[in-house]
């Protein structure tokens, strides 16, 4: 156990553009945020790309970032994270996609969710695995459920390329595409196969849902039928090297994301579930924070990440974004007044930006503090874009992050002599 | 077409240092600039080092930087550019020259502009091309003129290398020297036949021209004679993606700069020709401004380049740089003028400083300011050097440029989920 902590406290997509509404300030310079800008004014500011200035990142690719992972590296889609977040022992090689049960008549897509289906998922993932116990042309198939009409699909074997499109139109009322390989594999043999082998996986799920029980209740009771599993987002596993053998940190997440548990998942590293950590805006940034001062006691570094103000963001509502970062300042004060910080040292940021007037995540720089051990504060004195960009620490990226976090705790060896 | 358009405004070479007749100022911060300052003010700014800092980079790489294709990777030298630029269908692989017309007596260049000749150049080119039509030594040769000395030498065949010395000696009153494999590839036999290969091209061109009627003519007339074409300046051909292919969007340049339309065409972008777009000190900045404007409608994507402020700085005079960035300025508000800012992002910027005290290209960063759709200002208050410096925008990239652009309009895809 390392003497000194560090923590990474993450609002997601919490970065902003001016905001029309908030005469022309961004939600983070409007809102009033006491113990970020303590952090801030203690602390030392700066911007933070997460993988360079201008780029979009989603929130999987800017996590790895942030924890050192290059994603233009190790990226290839969401699949691998989500099948690792499901449960599903995913390999090196694995080709892995995010699964959708959902309605299907006459080969349209009627409910891409079907019905947001709750119960009895199970028990068709059963079915879906039995028909596939066998393999698809020497192809081993796993198939897990998770919750609601979410499941993940891990094809393993060799010869496989991630070059594929989604089976999953993403839109109702369209037909079930073919998978086939993106124009740049079209004529790339482990790309053909590997659409090949996806389509009998999706035929013969389709078959083994018909055939099931629990769609025979859900016709007998006027539901949706849970008829078909869609794949997308697909990606190749990567090898990631464990989070403690790359740092030698003993290292938690404290995360509302299921792509970033299952990022977490991959490196190792412990995922620790917060009872009223909802993802949601009704999130108990309490309990969070609680959680946080727990694990200090346990682990050399921890992530935590609030999912709320990115939905304010994604919806374009100010209200709900302000309230949000509202939590976040909420947790943080609570770390403030609870943690040592003669052996801490805390980053605040965001994994993005979700400006209200994008209503997605966009490539704009985020402020960021480091505040606690071994940091030389700057003369910032809050928390927000413009006064961050100020700060001593100039832009950085977030492979900078870590380096930066353990230069402060002292727990980074020395690259030289 | 895409709903939001970028352009990228460049007054060429016209950072600067510290100039003494101008009380310590950069030009740019000497000179009145309204426009500019208007687009600082109500922008974000910051600098720019096209590739890293502290690099001095020609305009054909730092171009190459700003629109995303690494110099490192892909440019052996300006050949293969000058010869797109002249109108040769250069392939991945060949090897490409700028070459002179130049006058030659007893293997001594007397001129290396051959009198700045401007008439005849496409008898002699097709000469030349007549006399090395069975190829040399398995190697194709293809040879066209460009305007007055000017033209292009592409050799295509197999086993070539750039590795390989200049024929024109960049001075008169020398020999003219042998072409010879660099230091570094001096026992490599592509390099060496590549030499050889060039040295047989000059000796045939030597013979060829002067032969021609349009030698006769000029020697009858007593003017230079035009009876030497001299290599310099190889590159081997990369492939480079399609701009349209790399950032899915269409895109136009509107430049004054040979070399730098002939990296236009390499990238399949449209080059626009403008009247009265000189390239020179009398170059008609409004008719460029309104050309910009006119390709507004048809492009996601314009890069213009106004040459003149290079111009001053390379002759270190500073009423012509004042003039020229005057011009730049000119152009830059019937740009506010005329464009629809509500769908429009502009960078302001320069390819490289041509420093007043240097008279030539220098590695010193350059002030870059973005305004338009989706740009959060920040307080600087005037487009200069040390201005922009204090920007929120931090030191760029010349590589950030199109991800800033295409994060402010929207049209960047995201990395991730």
């Amino acid at each position: 156990m390392a003497e000194n902590k560090a923590i990474i406290l993450l609002g997601d997509g919490m970065g902003d553009r001016p905001v029309p509404e908030l005469e022309g300030k961004t939600s983070l310079e409007a809102q009033e945020t006491p113990a970020l800008d303590q952090i801030a004014a203690e602390g030392v500011c700066g911007m933070l790309n997460p993988i360079s200035p201008g780029i979009r990142v989603g929130s999987d690719t800017a996590h790895m970032a942030i924890l050192g992972y290059d994603p233009f590296a190790f990226y290839t889609g969401r699949g691998p994270f989500e099948a690792k977040g499901v449960g599903i022992d995913v390999q090196p090689g694995d080709l892995a996609f995010r699964c959708n049960f959902a309605t299907v008549e006459n080969n349209v897509v009627v409910d891409r969710r079907a019905g947001r289906i709750k119960e009895g998922t199970d028990k068709l993932a059963d079915a879906i695995q039995q028909a596939t116990a066998g393999g698809i042309d020497g192809v081993e198939v796993i198939f897990l459920p998770s919750v609601e009409h979410r499941a993940a699909l891990v094809l393993r074997g060799e010869g496989l390329d991630h070059r594929v499109t989604d089976v999953d139109p993403h839109h109702e009322g369209v037909e079930v595409p073919l998978c086939e390989p993106l124009p740049e594999a079209a004529d790339d043999p482990n790309a053909i196969r590997s659409a090949q082998v996806v389509n009998e996986f999706v035929r013969t799920a389709h078959e083994a849902l018909e055939a099931s029980p629990v769609n025979e209740k859900r016709r007998a009771e006027g539901l949706l039928l849970a008829n078909a599993a869609l794949p997308r987002g697909v990606g190749t596993a990567p090898h990631l090297e464990p989070f403690s053998e790359k740092y030698g940190l003993n290292g938690a997440l404290i995360v509302e994301v299921d792509l970033v548990k299952g990022l977490g998942k991959y490196l190792e590293m412990a995922v620790i579930d917060v009872p009223g950590a909802t993802g949601g805006a009704d999130t108990d940034e309490m309990a969070i924070a609680r959680a946080i001062c727990e694990a200090w006691a346990d682990y050399d570094f921890i992530l935590c990440n609030i999912k709320a103000p990115d939905l304010g963001g994604h919806d374009s509502d100010v209200e709900a974004k302000l309230e949000a970062i509202a939590k976040v300042d909420r947790a943080a004060a609570y770390l403030l007044d609870n943690l040592d910080w003669d052996h801490t040292v805390i980053t605040i940021a965001a994994d993005h930006c979700t400006p209200i007037t994008v209503g997605d995540h966009s490539g704009d720089s985020i402020p960021i503090a480091f505040y606690g051990i071994g940091v030389r504060p700057d003369d910032v004195s809050s928390y927000g874009e413009r006064p961050c960009a100020k700060g001593d620490l100039g832009c950085i990226r977030g492979a900078d992050i870590i380096n930066l976090l353990t230069n402060y705790t002292g727990t980074q060896e020395k690259f030289g002599a």
